[in-house]
């Protein structure tokens, strides 16, 4: 792990940005001088690590105790994309302007970015978890997908915390039930993009014993702050 | 308001049993010497003011420096039934052994208590107000059927949390839509006599545009205790 910038927030929380190979980081970490539990925070469906909500929770939840990773994995915010994943991505921003249907091309950009954005968080963890200012256990928190493929695949985690809004390919919703950690999911209940059903039916399927939904009312980006803090006290709880 | 009995709890929490007229009650008061907000608090379908899971809320929320007032109002609790009222109950008993639909026997049976008790907590307000060490704003805390007519009746109540677990009456689900404070739904995923969708279409109608839905997975009794304390924080965010 390279720290390639580092600078310290009002509030003591220290900002390092990172690479670790091809993949570029910030890490957010406490004032406090005790191993932080870690949560890896990942944007929706690859949106860069640099854009502000992304960015605006993460500063909070550093300043609540916790240390706080993304990365932009293979393919996600600006990393070069394959010629396929263009054309996906093409084909998609047509079809949207045209009303037709949508899902298997989300099927054919999404599916992918997860399937190639897992093993790139794996190796952020094993780097950030070497650090002697990071402890356990870790949280996850945002992309629902990822961190679908992530809950069931590593072990160390320990506790999910989802945004219902963004596209979920087949293999993770089947993946769902297989998901046992104790876990939050987010709903905006007029999310235009991504059917509240689909969100209800997947709340339902999945395996863990403690679940619980959180719905708002609005669109896709009217989630209220209040969210920010609920989910740092679900970590609080599971993560300390 | 005539006390009846009282005794300080070791939080400081001050108990007080009360009768007003012919209506019993109990107030919890914080130890603090400041005018607190109200909250009412009332148990689903006329349940007794006294059930453990009520009290131990009740008293949780005063700690967290809350004046909690709780009645029995008509029909409620221990208070004496018509006849008619006996009737309906044995018939709902016998529906619900016999596994016969029982939709409108619930109807005669809540819809009578929620008119019969609105006036009675209305009465009750009156003479919460009046003491020195009761505030406003008020909030309500339980009963979705006799809550949402109270939300709509009594522009006092300033914002409203809402148990799903109990029959709302026809008149209360086309009262849903005029419900315009901020509310928090809590449902149980998985209640076995109060089905889902109906607590998800309710949610949809409630007019208001702060609403925010809490599910967890569980059965009728099984809310988990940080409900309670997501409950305080959200009268927090509306009653001070």
């Amino acid at each position: 792990m390279h720290i390639t910038s580092e600078r310290r927030l009002d509030d003591g929380v220290l900002v390092r940005e990172f690479t670790l190979g091809e993949i570029p980081g910030t890490l957010w970490t406490p004032a406090s001088a005790a191993p932080a539990p870690l949560i890896l925070m990942a944007h929706n469906n690859g949106l860069p690590k640099a854009d502000a909500r992304l960015v605006a929770r993460a500063r909070h939840c550093a300043a609540d105790g916790y240390a706080v990773a993304t990365v932009d994995a293979a393919g996600c915010g600006d990393r070069p994309r394959s010629t396929a994943d263009e054309q996906a991505r093409a084909d998609l921003r047509r079809a949207l302007r045209a009303g037709e249907p949508v899902d298997e091309i989300f099927e054919s950009v999404v599916g992918p970015l997860v399937e190639n954005a897992v093993p790139e968080w794996r190796t952020t963890l094993d780097a950030l978890l070497a650090l002697p200012e990071i402890g356990g256990p870790v949280g996850y928190s945002g992309w629902l997908a990822l961190g679908i493929r992530l809950a069931v695949t590593e072990p160390r985690i320990a506790a999910a915390g989802f945004f219902a809004g963004g596209f979920v390919p087949r293999a993770q919703r089947e993946e769902a039930r297989q998901v046992t950690v104790p876990l939050l999911l987010l709903l905006q209940w007029d999310d235009e993009g991504n059917p509240r059903q689909r969100a209800l039916d997947l709340f339902d399927a999945f395996g863990t014993e403690q679940k619980t939904l959180h719905a708002n009312l609005g669109g896709h980006t009217g989630t209220p702050w209040f969210e920010a803090e609920d989910g740092n006290r679900f970590f609080g709880r599971h993560l300390r």
